[in-house]
């Protein structure tokens, strides 16, 4: 909640729970039961260097605006330049635009932030932010120009607090499991020294192969020697390639891995014909594919990682829809990450077949699907998991990772699948300190809805409680369950 | 509602009613209003024979596990075989997986349902089985490992009883008109014994000529073979095909037929061009189409019924946008109703131009348009509906006949197309005892939806419950209507 | 609120603010603060000359029912015939169907749209109509076949009074500024004369080229010669044309402008290769292009108006994904304006690409975007929206501008975009008379919404306050200000 007038900033109780009185009742008894248990934060991407590290957080704007990809993009929208928030220009990037200095001075880049705090009403950041500022570092006075200063220096002093250390927060945060995401060629030296600290039980990695599924793009060489590299193993020909992959799926397992995941433009699935997989891979030695052979290569690939889950039990993650870099001028400018990632329609009905058909009644088979086109929900979605065995939806991913993007989930995909079919939640974040925030907000939301289920006489109490656990807990342990348990 | 504590199992008499007291007081009076009028059932796919022969339902798992593709799908989404199911694989059908052994014991059958009882909470299926356990079966305990026995054997006792025949159960149900779902090449032996045994009024068949339009199918000349010996007309040319489906759609309309019925991939209605219809017929005879040209040539014939549905009377229903059998693997091995139908994106607008814009404002022309793909409700059909005179909305089909999927379908259709242009709610099942219950959660959305117009004071309560009675009466009625009073 | 028993008829003060009594309370109050704030309509299509002539409003068939599409397409729809709306056949017409007189007496034509009064339930139509009837027009019985001679000639003794012509009406509605939309070739001499008369500052035109943008069109030569008389330049080639564009928008920039409005078929803003549309347009001044062609030259055309938008500061309006026309036979015998008009799925992530990786980061430029597929609105506007600084959400437009479809907007567009990303409200209409109520059923729902956000303490109340006059006033102030003040 907001603070007005002059009583202290603070959280309500209640806040995102249903605004009716009999619901609101209801919402709260079922949320009682979960707000305490523990987080399974399995598709996070929080850098495992900085709790093997057991790095700080910096300042206020280190903290809660440079490094969370929502913030940067709503204070850009509104007019603020990507270098009044820090970020560099590339070397050598041209631009006919007056070119801005660099912000180097943080506070200035905090100033900026809270004299646009008003842009993020209605939106998760705000939820997040708001938890993390009062719930988390004890700020008592909401972001405008005229607190910036004072929170900024408040914060300095919290901030180097030795409980303010990342291992100190993952303690307070309650975190049982958290998983980071790494590139297939990751080393996972930053798994081995936490594992060496007694860490390696609850910080596992992700198998994250995407830069080599896509030989279109320039950096593919260097993903593919770097493969080679670890693995130990000749990729001069599909075969190696494929084997060297294997490779280091087992060194994750080994690891403490529980999935692979996948950012791919579209779902598709469909396996090449024979020898052509090989021609194109071989085509790829030589130079870039064009877009439409890569994409034909990734989907055989897609299909090609089934038949490892199968063998090894990493559960698959899939995330398609998303077109990269929408804006190349800015790509080109300020990096990769900066360029605007924006969803296109998505439809997995086609494009999983393959895939679905030869995996997909497997026992010992997993995948979990994430949209960000919420007309797939009901269409497609919930159909897939109510019948595949093998699938399972995942959270509302991004940009639906909020309050009514969370509701709407439930109400369009229960009716269906029903709650069992669904990986219960995860979060999706690069920033630490809203892992609390984003799933307290997730478990709020599943108790309102809930909570209109038993109010409608459609659930019992007691089975929305049960409900409400399973996924909290259950269904994200049993979704991520270690391979050994989930394989055939 | 569920039963909890040690209380027997009952239904809450707002069941499914707005949780808001104020709202819930205007939708209980709405709902008084049609709680119990007659239901016309005019998109059922119940067995003719069944009727004819007023045949019971055997026992638990025969009448709501086996039969219910909804029931099976859930159980099978959560790791139940299908052979543990009583479904046996087809002769010669391989596989490498280990052949499970075909449960013949419907007792096994019942217990595995009972087990993945929690599986349907959310599910319209769990409003349905309450409703028919508690209301039809006076089942006193919710189904679970513990119960399942004493449930089956109390079943089994029950459905022994001459009230559980299909008859008595369809005066109990105050059914006025429902239709069954026949092929066109069907003899309609079972509505000429329906006839004999004064039932004709009560139960006609509905035109489905599906596996006649598909010439890509491999049993589509087995189909034909049938239809020239039914109709005793020459198929030899598309002319002879076209008339012999004009004296199957004559014998049905002299059975009490309302309606013809159409499940095609894609809404497309473009007529071929003078010549080439005929060319495809004829190719067709001599060996299956290509999917292209086979699709080409169910549009020219949708086309062509609009011309038909303008004789004779008979409405239009299209049901379009499913992938039928999503796993063929699935379907080769168990059968095709086995094989998942899983819905696409399908869009209305460019698709049904050529039909509206020739037959869409003549007077005597109706056509009842269904999807599963919720963004074309306000995107397309809304539109279409609220501009031809011809087009009506059907009701929520398949995945979306439930709580959320009904009022969203109002919300989602009503500002554009208003209450008149729909078609009022049609059930879509094939387990009889199911059909109460599904008219009895819709009419309570509804009653939800208006009590909200009316608490917003958007609409008179007068006018509310007026429009109920449309929606649950009157416009099923008129839509459906004799085609001698539709026929222009 | 419907007229029931013998009480008169009247408005609500609280209709379709939220039924729950907390949420309402809420509401009312944030409602309270700008219910009666002036209106900004800068997307309408009312005649500037009726103003310029300060014309009276005819009688009660020309004031609501024969100039509002959205009226007539719902009679349709209900099987009343065009002829008996008063719309006569284009000479020379064909038709094989039996030929209705036209009507020609208006009172006919009030009393069809009584009878069909109910077809409107649940229709944004119906909430406007009683607005504009009780509200502004002192009407105290509801329409009905009982009533409607009654309120005819009621309403023809009210509309002959000097304070229902159009100017009187304008203060009274408290219309701040009001944009009406113009070809491209207008010579604005409404305007000129409003300006004469000191109007100038509150009806400004918007610039409309479509007409010149599609040369598939049989028009496109006339409006082409037009052009070239109204600018004084010579077309006969690209370089031409875009320079007779400039001096037009130059024109209309000089008469008060503030944007210009797009509506293309789909978004597409690629830039066609250096010399191709040139190619183009000298084949076009040929003859007509194919539609394929046409659509590449008008995505071009986009492509620079944002680089004249950047130069002179009109703000872009685009309204992409209508099939025109899709009946033709019906435009061909009625006239372009009654063909129907149906939305098809858009996705605006590709088609946009262009146009923003050029100018979407231009300080300078502002783009606001609309659709009728509401799909796209958290799939694609909402993060187009969030990220680009140029880019603002319209209002929801045409079939969704209804209280549903309002607050689904704010739904799925706040939560990644923000309330200060979007443009505020902008009406549609071309009925002068359902202004205001368009506008208060706007701030209705905008204020529920932001109620709902205060009930589940996710904003403070007066930052919802704050925010709700944002909506009315501020943004669309802002969104279309003055060119010099947005320019560069």
């Amino acid at each position: 909640m907001a603070q007005h007038d002059d009583a202290p900033w603070t959280l309500h109780p209640d806040r995102a729970l249903p605004a009716e009185p009999g619901l609101r009742a209801l919402a709260r008894e079922i949320y009682g039961h979960i707000a305490a248990l523990p987080i399974v934060s399995m598709h996070g991407h929080v850098d495992a260097g900085a709790i093997a590290r057991d790095e700080g957080f910096g300042d206020a704007a280190e903290l809660l605006v440079m490094p969370d990809h929502y913030v940067l993009r709503m204070l850009v929208s509104r007019g603020v330049r990507f270098e009044q928030l820090g970020i560099a220009r590339r070397a050598g990037a041209a631009s006919a635009e007056r070119e801005l200095p660099v912000e180097t001075d943080h506070r200035e880049i905090w100033r900026r932030f809270c004299a646009q705090w008003p842009a993020f009403r209605g939106t998760p950041s705000r939820y997040w932010l708001e938890h993390e500022l009062v719930e988390l570092l004890g700020v008592t006075r909401e972001p405008s120009p005229a607190t910036a200063d004072a929170i900024y220096d408040e914060l300095a002093e919290t901030l180097a607090k030795p409980q303010h250390r990342i291992r100190a927060m993952f303690d307070r945060f309650g975190i049982e499991l958290l998983s980071t995401t790494d590139p297939a060629t990751s080393g996972l030296e930053d798994h081995a020294a936490l594992a060496r600290d007694g860490w390696g039980e609850r910080v596992v990695p992700t198998f994250r192969p995407d830069a080599l599924y896509h030989p279109h793009t320039a950096h593919w060489r260097e993903h593919l020697t770097l493969l080679a590299e670890r693995s130990g193993i000749d990729v001069g020909d599909l075969a190696g390639f494929l084997e060297a992959l294997r490779e280091r799926r087992r060194a994750f397992v080994a690891a403490g891995a529980r999935a692979s995941d996948h950012g791919h433009r579209t779902p598709d699935t469909t396996p090449l014909p024979a020898g052509e997989a090989e021609r194109l891979y071989a085509e790829a030695l030589r130079g870039p594919l064009d877009v439409a052979s890569s994409e034909a290569f990734a989907a055989h690939l897609l299909f090609e990682t089934a038949r490892m889950s199968l063998d090894d039990g990493l559960v698959m993650q899939l995330h398609p829809g998303i077109v990269r870099d929408h804006s190349p001028a800015l790509a080109a400018r300020y990096g990769a990450d900066i360029g605007f990632d924006i969803p296109e329609p998505v439809t997995f009905t086609r494009g999983l077949r393959p895939l679905l058909d030869a995996f997909g009644h497997e026992p010992g088979f997993r995948i979990i699907l994430f949209t960000v086109d919420e007309s797939s929900y009901s269409r497609e979605l919930a159909p897939l998991a109510g019948a595949y065995p093998s699938v399972l939806l995942g959270a509302p991913w991004w940009f639906l990772d909020a309050p009514g993007g969370l509701a709407r989930f439930r109400e369009l995909t229960t009716e269906t699948a029903g709650f069992f079919n669904t990986s219960g939640f995860v979060d999706d974040t690069r920033a630490f300190a809203s892992i609390p925030a984003r799933h307290d907000l997730a478990r709020r939301i599943d108790a309102g809805y809930l909570a209109k289920l038993v109010g409608e006489h459609r659930l019992g109490l007691d089975e929305a409680i049960e409900t409400a656990i399973a996924l909290t807990s259950t269904l994200p342990r049993s979704a991520y369950a270690r391979p050994a348990v989930a394989g055939g």
